[in-house]
């Protein structure tokens, strides 16, 4: 199998802060390029914290050029109304990728937890310092950034798994060309 | 209390469709400028699809011009996994109303029902035919296209309450100068 795109953008979407990691694939080796958050500032309405988070996220492409998108699974055992509201951000995240034209890969948390920890059910503090060793990072990025990088070491490493040949659940999917539009305007 | 905008953008989120209707406020008079609903094709990636809604959204927005949103309020007593997917296609839609400055006013479906038809409890034919008589369609608009302009006149009228000093529950919300984003690059 082919080694695939080099540089991956993994994303974590919150309803508050939404983390962003960039890392490079370069001879098997994953290196750090950049990594941060997105937090909304409270004073914004709804809508324009997401239209924020839209725009920003473009930016991060912009200024990144990923060649593929990493993103969380979600969990979904919680209440509807938080579903909802989580599933809000998701959806902005999303759609600044497939705007931007990125294949989006999804990853169920446990598994980014044990690609990058070595355990399903490492604390969150585990997983930033294992992120920070794994990227010789100077300092511990914070949770969501650290929960974002790890999701994109974890389609770093799923290429290099495919390599060796053992069986990946990695399902890249395809994109669309434009959605069907139907517009009634007043004669 | 003052009119308030004219032009009335009303949006229907919905996981596989999505509707989006403009009518004018125009001397008290509601009047239909456009409808239509935005489908994603079934080949398309879930992320593809979001940024196909999210950019169809922003051509809507640049093609009418609307003054202010109205958008219905989610009816959040289904399951988590769906509240998350209908959340993903409402974030969208969200942040294109919130990108483009758009004071986004939300109300429960009961009340765009009520407001359009009389009956918190009418049936989506019911809306549809209301919708028709009431701006004087040539056919009577898709379900979607229908609850997204109901929205629109519920909005309206709820204006039209406010001038007769009938205290209303329109709430405009503020606008977000921009996200606080933290980044940090490899050195």
């Amino acid at each position: 199998m082919s080694e695939g795109p080099a540089r991956i953008l993994g994303i974590d979407p919150g309803s508050q802060v939404t983390g962003f990691g960039v890392v490079d694939r370069v001879d098997g080796q994953i290196v750090h390029v950049a990594h941060g958050t997105v937090r909304s500032r409270a004073e914004a309405s709804p809508a324009g914290r997401l239209g924020d988070l839209y725009r920003t996220l473009c930016e991060v492409i912009e200024a990144h050029h990923p060649d593929v998108a990493s993103v969380e699974q979600v969990f979904v055992s919680r209440s509807a109304r938080s579903a909802l509201i989580l599933g809000q951000a998701r959806g902005v995240a999303l759609a600044a990728l497939g705007a931007a034209g990125l294949p989006v890969h999804e990853y169920a948390p446990t598994r980014i937890k044990q690609s990058v920890t070595g355990s399903g059910r490492a604390a969150k503090i585990q997983v930033q310092r294992v992120v920070r060793r794994r990227l010789e990072l100077s300092a511990t990025p914070a949770a969501d950034a650290a929960d974002a990088l790890a999701a994109a070491i974890c389609h770093a490493q799923a290429g290099v798994i495919a390599e060796l040949g053992v069986r990946s659940r990695v399902r890249p999917r395809g994109r669309g060309r434009g959605p069907v539009v139907r517009v009634r305007r007043a004669p």
